[in-house]
C-alpha cells in the first residue's frame, strides 16, 4: 500500500482558515528514516521513553488520582501537583501520535482505551474533569489552580487521538470538559483565563477539528482578556503569568517561560483563524525580543530558577540557565505557528536550534533519564542534590511536566519536516526521510546534523511543483552548493529558503559546517571573554570527562586564532561528530578571589603561567553528561593573547 | 563625668572564659563621633531607622500579633511569617544598645516596658512564647518552625538589655522560655535543632550573663548534634539548613547564606567558651571556604534567589546577586567573634569590608527605605516588581528581617572599634572616637573611610600599653607610614597588625588611599573581562543616572591603562569622594544575540566603532539609587586595546 493511496490524517496545528502561509503536510506524508537522527529519537521514544513515562505515571501514583474517585484504588489521597492530571493527557497525546505514525503496531490501544473510559468515570455530569479539586474549589484559583491547562492538554490529546485513528471517545470526554469552560468563561460568562496558558491553542484545535465556532470564540477570549489583572499577584507580579499587559500591547517576553511560549503560541494558533493583525504584530514582537535578548545558545528559555523566568534582558548566566526542557519545546511549538503564519526560515531555524540542542539535551542516551533544567554549564564540585540542578539525568520529578512533553514531541517530529502552499513543497528539517506529496515520493538523504550535504530524488516522474530548501541562518550562503538536476544553481535566498522551480527530478544541496566561534553580544556579561563552538545546527561543549588528567575544566581556555576542526566521534558519546580545539591549561587555585591590578585597568591582570598545552575535544552539548557526571560548559573563555 | 567613672557595661559577645585572644571593651568605652561615617550611621539609626521599624511594626501587625492574644486587639489572625515575633526581640535589642549608648536620654524605655509587660502576659505558664503556635504545633516542625530562632532573638533583646540598663523584666522572660528549650532539648532530653540556626550564639552569650551552664550545653548539643539529618528536606536539601553533616566535618560554606553565618557565629562563641579546637578547625575552614570562593567585592554573601543559598564555588553573579542584608550582618557578627578567638586582622578587614558595603548599601540615606537583596548591578530595564530586585529601597518587607537586624547592629557599631589583650589594646576600625581604657582617654582623629589618615592622641600622660593598629589588606604596607611620637616607625605587619609599644603618646597613620582596579578569580564566570574599582574599603560603582545624555550604562567600557583618581563629591550622594575612570560608549544595540566569529577564537569579536570617549564617575557602593532607580554596576567590562 503506497502512502499515496492513504487517507490522509492530521498532525498537531492543523490551521482550517486560508490565512496562513503554509499548510502541514498530512501527519503520515513524512516517513524519518529510522537510522536518521530524528528517526532514531523517535524509535528510542516509542521503545524507551515511552514505557517508561506510561510506568512512572502508575509508580507516582499519577493514574491512582483518578481511580481513587471511582473507587478503583486505595490510595488515601490525592498526590502529586494540582496539574499532575496534564501528565496523564500528554501522554494520551503522545501514543495518539504514535497510533498515527505506526498505525500497524499499536500496542498502546488498550492501555489507552482503559485510561479513556477511566476518565469517563470521573469525569462529572457537567463535564468537570479534575482529581484535586470538588465543590467551591472548582475554579476558584484561576490564578494559581491550572484547571484550564489541564483542559488543554485533555484536549490535545483528544484531537490527536481523533486525527489519528478517527476514534472520539476521547473527544467525548474532552468536549463535555470543554463545553463546561465554554458555559464558564465564554462570551458573557466570567471574565476568567488560566494563570497557565495552554488552553488557548488546544480550543483553536478543538474548533478545527470540529468546527465548533464556541471553541475558537473561547481561546479569543481568553487571549483578549489577559492582562486585565483578573489574576492578581503573589508570590510573583503579574508578569509572571503574563498578565500586565493586554497581549496585543506587550513588546517583550516576560515571566514564567512555559507559561509565555504556551501563550505565543495559543496566539498564533488564533491568528491563524481570524487573521488579526495587531496580535500578529505583538507576536513578532515578542519573537524578536525573545530571540533578541534572552535565547541561550542552545535555544533554551528561561534563565531563573526562582521563578523559571526571562528574567531581565541578557541575563543569560551559563551556569544557572534554567531552560526547562517543556520552554524549549515550547518554543519549538510557538515558532512552528510563526512558520506557518509566516512562511519565514528565521522560525524553522529555531525550531532547528532547540532540536538539536535544548530538547534533545534533556533526555538521555537511554531514554528515560531526564533534565528539567538545562544548564549550559556545570561547575566542579557542583551540588547535585536538586532536581533541578542533578548530577546525572533523573527517572522522574516530583513536578514531571517535561518526560511526557517530550514523548508527545518526539512522537510527532515528522509532522514538521515539510509544508506546501499554493505553488510547492518547502523542505525545513533535513533528515532521512520519505515524503509523500501526492503522486510523488520524495526521498531525502542525508547525515544531518552531522553532515549538510542533502539529495532529493522526486523518482522518475519528477516533482510538478516547485521546491523550497530551507538555507539555516547558520550556513555561509556564499557556501552553498546547489545543484539541480544536475546544473549548479545560484543560491538566492529569500526569507530564509532556497526555491528550486518544478519540475524537478534531482537536487543536491551542500551546506558547509565548518566548526565556528560564536560570540555572544556585548550585553551578555555572564559570558564575556567567551566564544561557544558550533557545528551546523549542533553547539558543543566540553567536559572534565574528555580532559587529560590533572586539568580542570575551569582551568582551561582556547588559544586565540588557533584552528577548529571537526573530529572523530568520542567513545560513550552518541554522536557522530566532535570538535577540535587548541587550549591552554592554567591552574588559578592559588589565586585570591579579588586582587588588585598593579597595571591598572587590564582586561586580564596578571596570569597564570601557563602549565600545559592541549587539545580540546568538545561533544555535542545534547549529549552532555553521557560519560558519567561532572563538570561541562558550553561557554569556552579565551585566553589573552600571548 | 569622666567616662573612666562610668561602671562599664558589657556589648555583645562578651566571653566568659579566657580561651579568646581579645577581649570586648566595655560597651561604653568608646564614642564614635557624630560627625563620622559610623557616628553619622548610628545617628540616622536613632533618629529615623528605629522610629521607622517601631512604626513598621504596628503597621505591620506584627505587635498586634502579641495582644490579639491576651485580648488587646481585635485583629482577626496571625499576620506574617511564623518567625515574625522576631522583629521585635531585634527592636527590643536594638532599643537596649540605644539605652546603653545614649544612657542620658532614653525616649524607647516606655515602649521597651510596654512590650516586655505585653510578651510576659502572652507567655504561657511553661515558659512557652509563640504569637503563632499553640497545641500541637509546638515544637513540631523544627524545619520551618524557627521557634529557637525566635528564641535566639528573644534572649539577645534579653541579654543586651541586661547589661545596658541592669534591668532583667525582659530577661525573666526571656529565660522562662529559655529554660523550657533546655528542658526539652537538654541533655536526655529530644535530640532537635532549630532549621534556622541563631539560638546558639544567643544560649552562650545568655550563658556568659547568668553564668547558668545549661544554657552553653544546650548550645554545645545544639552544634554537635547538627548534621544528623533530624530536620529532613523538602523543598531544599538537607544542605540548606546545614544538616548534611556534622558541624565538626563540614569543609565548604553551604545552602542558605543567613543560616549558615548564624551558625557559624555561634559554633564560635562555643569555641569561646569551650576551646574545643576541631569546632575551631571546622570554623576556619567554613571562613576560607566563604573568603575563598563565595563572597562578593562588598562582602556579600549568597548568590542564589531561589534559597537564598551561597549556590557552587565561584558563583557569583553580580545581577543575581543575592547577598541578603541580613547575610552580611551576620558575616560580620561571625568575623567579630573569630577576631576575638585568633587576634588575626583578616576578620576585622571582613568585618569592615561589609561595613562599607554590603551592609549599608541596603539602607537609604533617609535611614527608612531598606533592600533585602542587594545586587551588584541593574540591568537597563529590569523589572523592578519584585521585592527582592525592587528598583528603590523600601520602607518594609512580607519578610521583614533586615530592618530590626540593622538597627540593633548600628546600635552597638561602637563596640567593634577595638578590644583589649594582657599587653595592650588593638584597634581594628578607624573612625573618629573617643577611647576610654580605664584612666586614659585616647581619642582618634581621621577621615575615614574617605581618606586614611589617622591620628591617636593618649594626651599628656600617655597610653603605658602596647597599641596594635590594624593595617588593612587592601593597603600598601610599603606605603603606609607611621609616625609615633615624631618618629616614623618601621611597619611591621603581623597578623594584620602593626604594634607601637608603650608608653605612647601621639600616633599617626597614613593608609594610602589610591583608587585600584580589582580583578576577580579567573573562575568567577561572571565578572570576566571586568574590573571593580575600590579605594581603600570602599567598592565603587558606576550608574546610568551619573552618564552623559545618549549613553546607555551596559554599552560602556574602560579604557585599559587609563589612570583612576579620586574625584570630588556628586550631588545627590551622600559620600564624599567619588572616583573617575575613562571609558568608551560603543552603543550595541543592533548586535545579534550570537554571532560566529569570521575571525575564529577572538576574546572580543568584532567590536562597534567607538561612539564616545567619557570620563565616569564613580559613586560608593554603597550608596548606589540615592539619585533614583536606575541602572548600575559595580563590576565594569575592559575595553579591548585599540
Amino acid at each position: 500500500m503506497s502512502h499515496a493511496t492513504t487517507p490522509a490524517i492530521d498532525g498537531p496545528a492543523v490551521p482550517r482558515a486560508a490565512i496562513v502561509r503554509h499548510r502541514p503536510l498530512p501527519f503520515d506524508a513524512v516517513r524519518l528514516d529510522p537510522g536518521s537522527f530524528l528517526g532514531r529519537w523517535q524509535s528510542l521514544n516509542r521503545d524507551a521513553t515511552i514505557p517508561h513515562v506510561l510506568a512512572q505515571l502508575e509508580a507516582s501514583g499519577t493514574i491512582d488520582n483518578f481511580r481513587r474517585l471511582v473507587g478503583r484504588s486505595d490510595a488515601p489521597a490525592h498526590r502529586g501537583f494540582n496539574f499532575v492530571d496534564s501528565d496523564v493527557y500528554k501522554t494520551l497525546e503522545a501514543l495518539a501520535w504514535e497510533a498515527g505514525r505506526v498505525p500497524d503496531d499499536q500496542p498502546w490501544e488498550g492501555v489507552t482505551q482503559e485510561l479513556i473510559e477511566l476518565l469517563a468515570a470521573v469525569q462529572r455530569d457537567d463535564g468537570y474533569l479534575h482529581t484535586l479539586y470538588a465543590g467551591d474549589e472548582v475554579f476558584a484559583d484561576l490564578r494559581w489552580g491550572h484547571e484550564l491547562y489541564v483542559l488543554g492538554h485533555l484536549v490535545q490529546g483528544a484531537v490527536a487521538r481523533a486525527r489519528t485513528t478517527g476514534r472520539t471517545d476521547l473527544l467525548d470526554v474532552a468536549r463535555r470538559f470543554a463545553d463546561l469552560a465554554v458555559a464558564r468563561f465564554g462570551e458573557g460568562g466570567e471574565d476568567g483565563y488560566c494563570g497557565h496558558p495552554e488552553v488557548e491553542t488546544a480550543l483553536v484545535e478543538l474548533y478545527r477539528l470540529t468546527g465548533e465556532q464556541s471553541y475558537l470564540d473561547l481561546a479569543r477570549r481568553q487571549v483578549d482578556l489577559r492582562g486585565s489583572g483578573v489574576l492578581g499577584s503573589g508570590p510573583f507580579p503579574p508578569a509572571y503569568h503574563q498578565d500586565h499587559a493586554p497581549v496585543r500591547e506587550v513588546t517583550e517576553v516576560t515571566g514564567h517561560a512555559v507559561r509565555q511560549a504556551y501563550l505565543a503560541a495559543g496566539v498564533a494558533d488564533v491568528v491563524a483563524e481570524t487573521g488579526d493583525p495587531e496580535l500578529l504584530a505583538a507576536l513578532l514582537r515578542l519573537w524578536d525580543s525573545a530571540q533578541g535578548t534572552s535565547t541561550y545558545v542552545t535555544g533554551g528559555t528561561g534563565s531563573r530558577h526562582k521563578d523559571e523566568a526571562f528574567g531581565d534582558p541578557f541575563e543569560l548566566p551559563p551556569d544557572r540557565a534554567y531552560a526547562e526542557t517543556c520552554a524549549a519545546i515550547a518554543t519549538f511549538q510557538w515558532a512552528w505557528r510563526m512558520l506557518l503564519l509566516t512562511g519565514e526560515g528565521r522560525f524553522a531555524d529555531e525550531m532547528e536550534r532547540t532540536l538539536y540542542n535544548a530538547i534533545p539535551a534533556s533526555t538521555s542516551v537511554a531514554g528515560t533519564g531526564f533534565l528539567y533544567a538545562n544548564p549550559l554549564q556545570v561547575r566542579t564540585g557542583r551540588d547535585g542534590s536538586s532536581e533541578f540542578a542533578p548530577s546525572e539525568r533523573l527517572p522522574w520529578f516530583a513536578c514531571a511536566c517535561c518526560p511526557p512533553n517530550l514523548a508527545r514531541l518526539v512522537a510527532s517530529l515528522q509532522d514538521y519536516v515539510a509544508t506546501r502552499d499554493e505553488s510547492g513543497v518547502q523542505l525545513h528539517l533535513y533528515a532521512d526521510a520519505d515524503v509523500s506529496l501526492g503522486p510523488v515520493r520524495l526521498t531525502v538523504r542525508t547525515e544531518y546534523p552531522w553532515d549538510g550535504r542533502v539529495v532529493l530524488d522526486a523518482g522518475p516522474d519528477g516533482l510538478h511543483e516547485d521546491l523550497s530548501l530551507r538555507i539555516p541562518a547558520w550556513a555561509d550562503v556564499g557556501a552553498v552548493r546547489l545543484v539541480v538536476d544536475g546544473r549548479v544553481q545560484e543560491v538566492l535566498v529569500e526569507d530564509g529558503y532556497v526555491r528550486v522551480a518544478g519540475p524537478v527530478h534531482r537536487v543536491e544541496l551542500e551546506l558547509p559546517m565548518p566548526v565556528v566561534a560564536v560570540a555572544a553580544h556585548p550585553r551578555v556579561d555572564a559570558v564575556r571573554g567567551c566564544v561557544a563552538l558550533r557545528r551546523g545546527p549542533v553547539v558543543y561543549c566540553v567536559e572534565q570527562a574528555g580532559l587529560p588528567p590533572g586539568v580542570v575544566l575551569e582551568d582551561v581556555a582556547l588559544v586565540p586564532g588557533s584552528p577548529l576542526s571537526a573530529a572523530p566521534p568520542v567513545a560513550g558519546v552518541d554522536a557522530l561528530v566532535s570538535v577540535e580545539a587548541v587550549a591552554v591549561h592554567r591552574p588559578a587555585s592559588a589565586v585570591p578571589l579579588y586582587r588588585p591590578s598593579a597595571a591598572g585597568i587590564v582586561a586580564t591582570p596578571a596570569p597564570e603561567p601557563v602549565a600545559q598545552r592541549l587539545t580540546l575535544r568538545a561533544v555535542p552539548y545534547h549529549r552532555w553528561g553521557s560519560r558519567g557526571p561532572g563538570a561541562m560548559r558550553v561557554w569556552l573563555p579565551v585566553a589573552e593573547r600571548p
